[in-house]
């Protein structure tokens, strides 16, 4: 086994694989089927952007008791072979005929019992990485087992990071922070901000991130007016608010925070939105401790907010965070989850500056015994004014 | 509606949509669910990297007539009414007690007659974008009408590229272009590998490409060992064939092919592979028109391998290209398909120089009614030498 794959040691992933299985003991499954990047990441250290492509599905089957078994197409078999899995079951994938149906099919037939019960994440959060035709042709090949919802014994375990994967959580938002102290050097007036998200990424890996998996961002006077749009070629202009919101990846682990910036000098609008966000953020690092329910910390960035004349914004103030850019919970009013000791959380409280003008701040925060530590650098409670 | 959002002038949705509804009259579909960033971006223009986030799904309704329909996160309402889809139906996500059932099931049922089809893409190299049991939840919800596979429809249209849609893919063909003439300039021995894959990546951006969602490679003495793994700290030493991958995205639309370089003088082993995978493209160059099967052209290169005394790698030789990384169809002994004109593929032979050492060239093409046409330029014929 060569170390090259292995973003951890062998330890880490037993530690994960037992952690599993004592859900899966409680929820009364045999066997966990796993498809996606996240997922198959968390449990073989499989890593690899070749998920990029649609072409192929690839399987992992958590028994109830001992090692993962991989069922993947076999161009991933020397990377998967460089992990700590060693029961690797390959197939020539793409094959319009049977595109792993068979092989996946005869493993769990071999590794559940008759009736037993194979759980996969069918929940919040989750999608069925494969064709839902062979899905359909696996629950039939499997004859009397079951696929049962299990999403929530994979939340359960995920939720909760280790020391070493807050390590390299904390390392992925060291990047981030390094490369927004470089935004001065090429956002300015003038400048299309199209460009300034390409500068952006490339910030972040001269910082050292291994891939951009997401930047998104806004500009605009006092204030932007949505959060996801790719960024289009208007040039920044003076009293632009600029916001630029990351999802680097550095070891398969993100980071997912944002900084906003104004051109020029601040409008007095934007630098009180800046201060009642800042604010909200003291406010749940201030209030956060385990045992706190997701919906509780949002109603204490919420009620910050109103107490310095905000109009708290309609969406979440922050999720989880890890292997994805998003992970459970949602810092929501719907959100009833107890949060946790070891849970790696963004906090984005957000707020209405004007009808169609918003701003969103946002950190990361591992959640421990004491309270949060945060793995983002603090932003500066005044709005930072860039030389236009 | 704001120019920002939108890739293509109207009229480019207006034939995609009515191409659609052709093959849903063919197939007796009343309505296609779409979920997966390509297709929702083919159809509406909608261009965002937020669905890097698992947590919400995103739903278009394809009627048998008449415009699509948006139900969809009311995050996204904004930036969705920027694109030419006006009937736009939003729920505030995620909500943990229904996460848009209600609302998508309530669109079926009223664009759907009681015992419709609902086609949506259920077969090879698609997914479905939604947890299982919402989709389940839907399913009971629409009554009669029934949920069936229509992956044909929707290959059938999204195979065949517009002028418009070549024209990006040539765009984003060009920043590859660009960025491989630049690989002298950071690929030297005593670099690790995982630096050259960061100033590769720092090189498309610097020439123009909006991100980068692929980047891939291999680098060892004499060949490489697989085309997936992310890159290691191994430092590039004399000798090394260092391959390069990318699918670099411009305006949504991807480029997929790869360059191989020797460290300083190239090994005649590997010369002589790079000779044979130049002269397989050269011949499938030379052999490909409209109405050839998939399995012919790769016979085509398999054959050309052989005569220059090489071994066939096992791989597919190639594969769609557009809106995804990898579309269909596969270039491969087992596929069919019937290759078209307006078609962009990849051609993407490869070689086992030595157990466990391998080499891959690729290309990208349209074809046109008399042949292929190159989108890359074409790779020289020796294998280039980097300054070590």
């Amino acid at each position: 086994m060569a170390e090259a794959a292995m973003v951890f040691p062998v330890g880490e992933f037993h530690r994960r694989v037992a952690a599993l299985q004592d859900q899966m003991t409680l929820a009364g499954l045999q066997a966990l089927l796993l498809t996606t990047p996240a997922d198959v990441f968390y449990v073989t250290g499989f890593l690899t952007r070749f998920w990029e492509s649609p072409a192929r599905p690839w399987f992992v089957v958590v028994p109830e008791r001992g090692a993962p078994v991989a069922v993947i197409p076999s161009i991933g078999a020397d990377l998967m072979g460089r992990t700590w899995i060693a029961d690797i079951r390959c197939w020539d994938a793409p094959d319009p005929v049977d595109d792993g149906v068979g092989l996946l099919s005869q493993t769990l037939c071999a590794l559940v019992p008759a009736r037993g019960r194979i759980g996969l994440p069918m929940g919040p959060e989750t999608h069925l990485r494969m064709p839902l035709a062979d899905y359909a042709r696996v629950a039939q090949a499997i004859g009397e087992r079951r696929m049962v919802d299990a999403t929530a014994a994979v939340q359960q375990v995920r939720e909760i990071k280790s020391e070493a994967e807050i390590d390299k959580i904390r390392a992925t938002c060291r990047i981030a922070d390094a490369a927004f102290a470089r935004v001065s050097d090429f956002a300015r007036a003038g400048r299309p901000l199209a460009q300034v998200f390409r500068d952006f990424q490339i910030a972040l890996l001269g910082q050292g991130a291994d891939w951009v998996s997401y930047v998104a961002g806004g500009a605009g006077p006092g204030g932007y007016g949505d959060v996801i749009s790719p960024a289009d070629a208007r040039p920044l202009r003076l009293g632009d608010v600029l916001m630029l919101d990351t999802g680097a990846v550095r070891e398969g682990y993100f980071c997912d925070f944002d900084r906003n910036f104004s051109i020029g000098p601040a409008d007095p609008a934007a630098q009180r939105a800046h201060a009642a966000l800042h604010a909200a953020t003291d406010a749940a690092l201030a209030a956060l401790r385990p045992g706190m329910r997701a919906c509780d910390l949002h109603q204490v960035m919420a009620d910050a907010l109103r107490a310095q004349g905000a109009v708290p914004g309609g969406g979440r103030f922050g999720h989880g965070l890890g292997l994805s850019l998003t992970e459970w919970p949602s810092i929501s009013p719907k959100d009833g989850t107890v949060l946790r000791e070891g849970m790696v959380l963004t906090l984005e409280p957000g707020l209405e500056i004007a009808p169609g003008r918003i701003m969103v701040h946002e950190e990361n925060i591992v959640l421990r015994r004491t309270g949060p530590e945060l793995l983002s650098t603090r932003a500066p409670d005044r709005l930072p004014e860039l030389a236009p």
